[in-house]
């Protein structure tokens, strides 16, 4: 069967892995690298479309498991799929939903605190429960039980679950259905989910075909820190027709680059690669320069509302008294919607005051931030400057940082 | 001294004080009757001020008492002034803060329960505490003490006070400092509030005057719920030089029209004449009718935020179980951003699952039908068919409410 997303390459990254592409999708365009903003119930959160359109993002991913539970995935199908139930007329992903079964506590956590995580950590961070098990969710060969972190209703996801609830989404791009492991799990732990994980991609990938249509499905590579499972792992999953390729896992921050390094050199170099849930600013010029095209994260759009803004020279944290009486924007040279409008005492303001437009503000700064930068990498390949920038970069944002 | 507004009368209502015009401020025309939208803390809730523009809003009304404790007016003096520092080019409104330090109890309410009352009512209902004095609050002939709601810290307010504050603040049309009654109070403590509020008035066009600049200021009419009192405050009012005049205090339903009628009897025709914090959807037809050619109210955008939706048969509460699936807009023939690209179902969705673009897409929603609605009233009276108008769009607007 023939693939419904078209990839390009235009040029290489010499030395490394890393790729400037085009990838064409059944709802437009994506230049990668890309960042993809995170709109995990249908809606990037305190964002319209047009806000998400007009920083520059060109995808949206959405996330299986908070769908399929509010408002229902037959419910997104009824209305005419993700695209047109939110608004949103460009490329969509969503998720497997394996990530979210396997780390309940969090998705609890986020629920209880309603604008986001207090800790400013990437959502990979400690995520990812220990062994397979939590108290919500119960893992079996033929799929996962798990509570509802709303309601405590039992719920199943299998491999076909997930295809036939992803084809009611109807995103351009979605994932086979994955078992996400701890960073710390043991190496036999690691094994035996890894290898659940290739038995779940062929589950998924021959439900995906009985099913049909337009969308594209990605296998998603496993195998933790081992650098044997990940490129076990990595010529598994390339050996299954998949359209493209997601690189899924927690990673301690020293290991990710080597990771995409065993990975990327076997995963096939003409199909796409996404990176899960990753999205830092220095794993942005690490994923990039290690061969990913696509990233999503959370963390721009949570930090936003926890006042944590995204500068060249590291966060600024609104809340700090000093900035009460700052007229500058964020950024003097930012073209964001906000910088251009907004002074940083008005963004004080609003967050001390808890309006609500703190919240779209701040989001679409971050957003801005890290959607335009993986635009300024892009550029630097295509201008053979990518190790130039990269050092100008990170020297700037670490310096004032730390 | 002459005045920055001009105000011409286009047309009269026959047989009634109504009458259509056009209100220029340093920052732009009005068409009146025209709904002011309120921007409490130098932000319209949950939008932005293209958000408020697109929708049809012509001016918005901020608040001095909340401005004054945050952030403080001169540091919006310093940001070069509420335009500036809010990001909207268009005329303002502030309040004298009189209202707010009567009805502080109300707003400690109003903060513990962030997303708007539960209640929805209108603000002048049952907010005006009896007899000028709360716990919270201490009335003297020279000014009232109060004590913030935010941090319980003592402050004060003089008419003097409130004309320096709004000169700070810096907004177009400016008010009087003016002690706001309860409809419950004796005749006797209207009396004396209502001549203390004739003194204060005096002296704030004094402190405005000394203080010059661009800024208009309107003087207000009190006087409750009684005929003597009323016409006697409007004369008093209508004596000094004022660029306009407000019409104050809360008022049982069934007399708002008649004390209407006893003031603007009195006011001088050519000037224009703003009901203060009163936007029900009958009183806009009952207001223009009797002469009020601007309206302000926060009860549009406070139902938004609490799911309750304004439409041509009444109020829809979207969290209502039908919706869920419902997948029409709003209102069909409504050529707002919400009702033209959303779902009730979308919608039903987003309030369940708490996501800030709810907020948006319902006061969007809401502001629109109540700013277009006194547009639609402007016409039909343009159109010599104000009465036919009236008494068709209430018929269906109260028989499926009720």
């Amino acid at each position: 069967m023939g693939s419904n997303l078209n990839f390009k390459i235009e040029k290489k990254l010499p030395g490394r892995l890393g790729r400037v592409g085009v990838l064409e999708t059944p709802h437009g365009k994506i230049e990668t690298p890309a960042f993809i903003v995170v709109g995990t119930k249908a809606t990037v959160k305190a964002l319209s479309p047009e806000d998400v359109q007009t920083l520059g993002a060109q995808a949206v991913l959405s996330n299986t498991y908070h769908l399929y539970l509010e408002p229902g995935d037959e419910l997104v199908k009824n209305a005419g799929g993700l695209h047109k139930f939110m608004n949103w007329s460009g490329p969509t992903f969503t998720d497997s939903g394996g990530f979210q079964v396997f780390s309940l506590g969090v998705a609890m956590e986020e629920k209880a605190n309603k604008f986001g995580a207090k800790k400013q950590e990437t959502v990979n961070e400690n995520i990812c429960k220990e062994e397979g098990n939590t108290k919500l969710s119960k893992i079996d060969e033929d799929g996962v039980t798990f509570r509802s972190h709303i309601d405590g209703t039992s719920h199943r996801f299998t491999p076909e679950r997930s295809m036939e609830i992803q084809h009611n989404l109807g995103a351009d791009i979605i994932f086979a259905f994955d078992e996400c492991t701890s960073p710390l799990a043991s190496r036999e732990y690691q094994i035996e989910a890894m290898k659940r994980t290739h038995r779940w991609a062929k589950r998924s990938l021959d439900r995906h075909n009985e099913l049909g249509g337009p969308q594209s499905l990605f296998g998603i590579v496993q195998g933790g820190r081992f650098e044997d499972l990940r490129k076990e792992s990595a010529k598994e999953i390339s050996s299954l027709l998949f359209d493209g390729f997601g690189i899924g896992g927690s990673f301690d921050k020293e290991d990710v680059y080597k990771a995409l390094v065993w990975v990327n050199e076997i995963l096939p170099e003409n199909k796409p690669r996404h990176f899960l849930g990753i999205g830092a600013v220095e794993d942005l010029f690490g994923g990039i320069e290690n061969g990913v095209d696509t990233f999503d994260c959370v963390a721009p759009t949570r930090m936003a509302r926890n006042g944590a803004l995204l500068t060249k020279e590291g966060r600024m944290n609104i809340m700090n008294a000093k900035y009460k009486t700052d007229f500058t924007p964020i950024e003097g040279d930012c073209e964001c919607y906000t910088c251009k409008n907004y002074t940083r005492a008005y963004l004080a303001h609003l967050f001390r005051t808890e309006e609500l437009f703190a919240y779209r503000l701040s989001s679409i700064h971050n957003l801005y931030f890290v959607v335009n930068l993986v635009k300024k990498i892009r550029q630097s390949i295509l201008d053979d400057k990518f190790f130039e920038f990269k050092e100008q970069f990170l020297n700037r944002y670490n310096s004032i940082k730390n």
